[in-house]
């Protein structure tokens, strides 16, 4: 996607000058996660589980919450494989780390526990790019904090790219 | 797979003996409960139950996760039978007793209770043998924490075996 | 796990050399998919599909039916997130590939269509190792014949390994 | 329940003698597998397979279709976890064997695939007890005549006891 869009956008301006239309005016045009971006993002959160010995799943979707990769590092408990996505998915859908959740229940407003299929633990995180939300990363394995640390060390230097 | 594997493992230990790979580096080799061992386990949480006219559900799950014994002693509650199911299921999974996580929710982290999946009160409990997480045993019938002491009767002396 | 069982494996041949018990008798040991192998079988794949223009998803389950390894390539049908991971469990969980399945619907035994969680469409192939079920690969995203050929693809040269 | 209800009827045959009620008018007695029958039928499916070198998973349903005792051989597919639930709670809820559902179908009626939550594939046996539907055995793991041999093994010489 990443590498098709600046190319379909200049084709587009060129055409544009031209007196052509850009794009149809109904449509919506919405960056996203790729798979490749998808694995790039993923090495570094499992080289950073690596460094500190750590066993994760590691899980990211796309704009629409849909999952587009997943690895379960060897040994991490089978139950990270349900929990990364969901962490995936909640931080997707809701547009926030999943920890301004949890920090929401712990300050006492367990009314939000009723959030459907919203899970309220550290370790999802909303990939922005350009100040768009293009996916979500979601990682379960330790310790919520730590699979926080590893979030964001997945997410390091994106918005560079 | 039962006839299989003891010839692989001998094959293996032969190999190693010689100083060649033990196994092709690509696999893991896991450790997991088989149907003897388990019924040994039931029999041990049965004989508890009994001694205190309980009566329970016993439900015990391999290293993946997936079911290998469940007895349902007489007289215990219907919904025991998937309770005891996801006790064991929780315990397995998440590498711990469902006690630490009712335990967490009761010291207030009201979060983890929307984990999918899990269920977070007493009488689940994994088999851990050599280290190694082999499977779980959920007990289900009777107040949580009996059901707990019926699953620590089943376990009792087994990393001794 | 990944640091326990090598070790584990090491004792268990040293015992076995010197006669004793390679490992404890009740405790059924099992090789399995671990994620090394898993991204080996997946870059396979998606050369395979690459070469053919193909855009599937590529989901890996280990041992136990548990999800390893996901990855959904670029413009794939979001329906398929699902349908490869079915494709895997069921392969797995009947110790066939999914297309044998389909061949006795397509030859008129239709009962097995009630058959529950499993899907019998082309596309899903079991991992095997030494004859050991350690796994298994399912694809979906192209019509099933070439979701099964991506399979086979995939799997190419791996009992040579 | 078996060891019980005689005493239990004697007792009301002589209440009812001396004028006493035998029993409140309005419920309705049930015979049913209890868990030392249900044991006793899995003993005899399991030698049954084990002669033929079979690994089967053993599952039996009680008189409401709710399971009471399930056992998977070691090595038998995962997918048959389910399918031998599946089938007794079949061949329990239509009273029938369900291979005269899969009878049914190879003749031609398909419309009876769209039966809820029935597996229509040989395997599953009503248990009948002096003319009473007291539970139901499926078995699943080998060729579904097979499950069906082993079944019938389950069950043979019952109606003397």
């Amino acid at each position: 996607m990443k590498t098709i869009l600046p190319r379909f956008l200049l084709l587009s301006a060129v055409l544009f000058a031209f007196g052509a239309r850009p794009a149809p005016a109904q449509v919506v045009n919405k960056p996203s996660v790729g798979l490749e971006l998808a694995k790039k993002i993923a090495a570094q959160a499992e080289a950073k589980a690596a460094e500190n010995k750590w066993t994760v799943v590691i899980a990211i979707v796309d704009d629409g919450g849909n999952l587009v990769y997943l690895a379960k590092m060897d040994g991490t408990q089978l139950g990270s494989i349900e929990v990364a996505q969901a962490k995936a998915r909640t931080a997707l859908k809701f547009k926030r780390p999943t920890k301004a959740f949890e920090d929401v229940v712990a300050g006492g407003r367990n009314a939000i526990l009723s959030l459907p299929d919203a899970l309220l633990v550290e370790g999802g995180v909303p990939i922005v790019i350009d100040g768009a939300f293009v996916g979500a990363i979601g990682i379960s394995g330790m310790k919520s904090s730590e699979d926080g640390v590893v979030a964001a060390a997945a997410l390091a230097g994106l918005k560079a790219q």
